[in-house]
């Protein structure tokens, strides 16, 4: 990828760890409604992407989108990931079409899955249980940022389908800096460790894919989201483990 | 169902059809931000969808919905899928369960899934063919319209796993009054007949299911949507098939 990657959202905690793996491995283009507060190491944009204008200036030269803005939060309210998320997303993607990007790599989240986990807690967090998803089951979340995310997922599919946009939807975990303590079941069956994101993303930039959902989350021991995809059509290489303290 | 039933969108097409067979077998309360062109049969409500104290008034002792409201036009640009049928379905859905209603008949569509025809097209039309789609693939739009539905289902799926509402989505194709022309393949696979259509929302106003997405055609020789799922949960049983013309 000798052309610029833009990566919205880039001041957000997925940027960061991306960044500090990766930060002189692309030529990125920053994005992020909040300026810098420090001087970037990177070009970088102060846009809100449901301004259509400056994300289609944002867009220009540029071979990838990494697209982590929206409103990240679980409990978001239904109109701020309408704009944010849902009208935002179209907007970076169409951008992207229109600019001749090539690959699409996009932010999506365990919450588009959450209520699989309705009835099934705690016993799919515990390294007995057999029960995997794999993405290609359903979205099934249980709250809007949740349906906010596999919506995007849905856009993606259709700038694939029709104007062959290479799309991959990561459906990122917990991403944590340290081990999630060892009582919360659920954080170990989810947690994605900031080199293995990192890694992750690098993958998703350089393998050749269609369209493709992924789960994002470390090699735990724990785990109900297959990995499996990941490592086949990404190369993904995860070298974390929840269970492994050290 | 006692209560009344609140039909949005009931000046449209679908609206139409179930009126016609299904009018004297409910308490109706229609809905359409446009007002009727002759006196109507039954409670009528000028009211757009977006309006969300109108909904909120019109949903008063409401037993169960269909939903039929939004764009209808599969080239509608995305400001107005976006406004009217994603924004719109969920001030529907949030209305209904404050108001405590039980069941939820969503239309959706054959272009939410339009995009699994691509590098299929015209055989997937033809008898012989066994391709199927059953309601459990991940949807596929080719247009922004049918991104639009695909997210209704999803906001579905989401009231009822967090709020327990009981909701169908009905991904119909093809109405129309009379025979597809012989050689319109698609128009054929697709078609669903007026009685049909009153029929299938009929068995979704009077059967028992959690959440459910089926397809709404007729049972044509020609087809590549599977209506099993329709005649086991709903007890579907349509009378008419494409390809015998009278």
């Amino acid at each position: 990828m000798d052309d610029p990657v833009l990566l919205t959202g880039a001041a957000g905690r997925v940027g960061r760890a991306i960044l500090g793996d990766l930060g002189g491995e692309y030529e990125w283009r920053l994005l992020d409604r909040e300026p810098p507060t420090e001087e970037p190491d990177h070009e970088y944009v102060v846009a809100d992407i449901t301004d259509e204008e400056a994300v289609r200036e944002a867009m220009e030269n540029v071979g990838a989108v990494v697209h982590l803005a929206g409103d990240p939060r679980p409990e978001a309210p239904w109109d701020s990931v309408l704009a944010n998320n849902i009208d935002g997303t179209h907007t970076v993607l169409a951008a992207a079409v229109e600019a001749g990007v090539e690959k699409f790599v996009f932010a999506s989240s365990n919450h588009a899955v959450g209520a699989y986990e309705f009835g099934r807690d705690p016993h799919i967090y515990r390294t007995e249980s057999e029960f995997r998803l794999d993405g290609t089951e359903l979205p099934r979340p249980k709250n809007v940022y949740g349906v906010s995310k596999a919506a995007g997922e849905t856009l993606g599919r259709y700038f694939h389908d029709v104007y062959d946009l290479s799309v991959v939807c990561v459906r990122i975990g917990n991403l944590t800096k340290g081990h999630p303590p060892v009582d919360y079941e659920r954080g170990q069956a989810m947690w994605l460790s900031y080199r293995d994101c990192a890694h992750l993303f690098d993958c998703c930039l350089r393998a050749d894919y269609d369209f493709e959902i992924v789960y994002g989350i470390s090699d735990n021991d724990r785990k109900y989201y297959s990995i499996e995809r990941a490592r086949e059509v990404l190369g993904y290489d995860p070298q974390d483990n929840s269970a492994e303290h050290d």
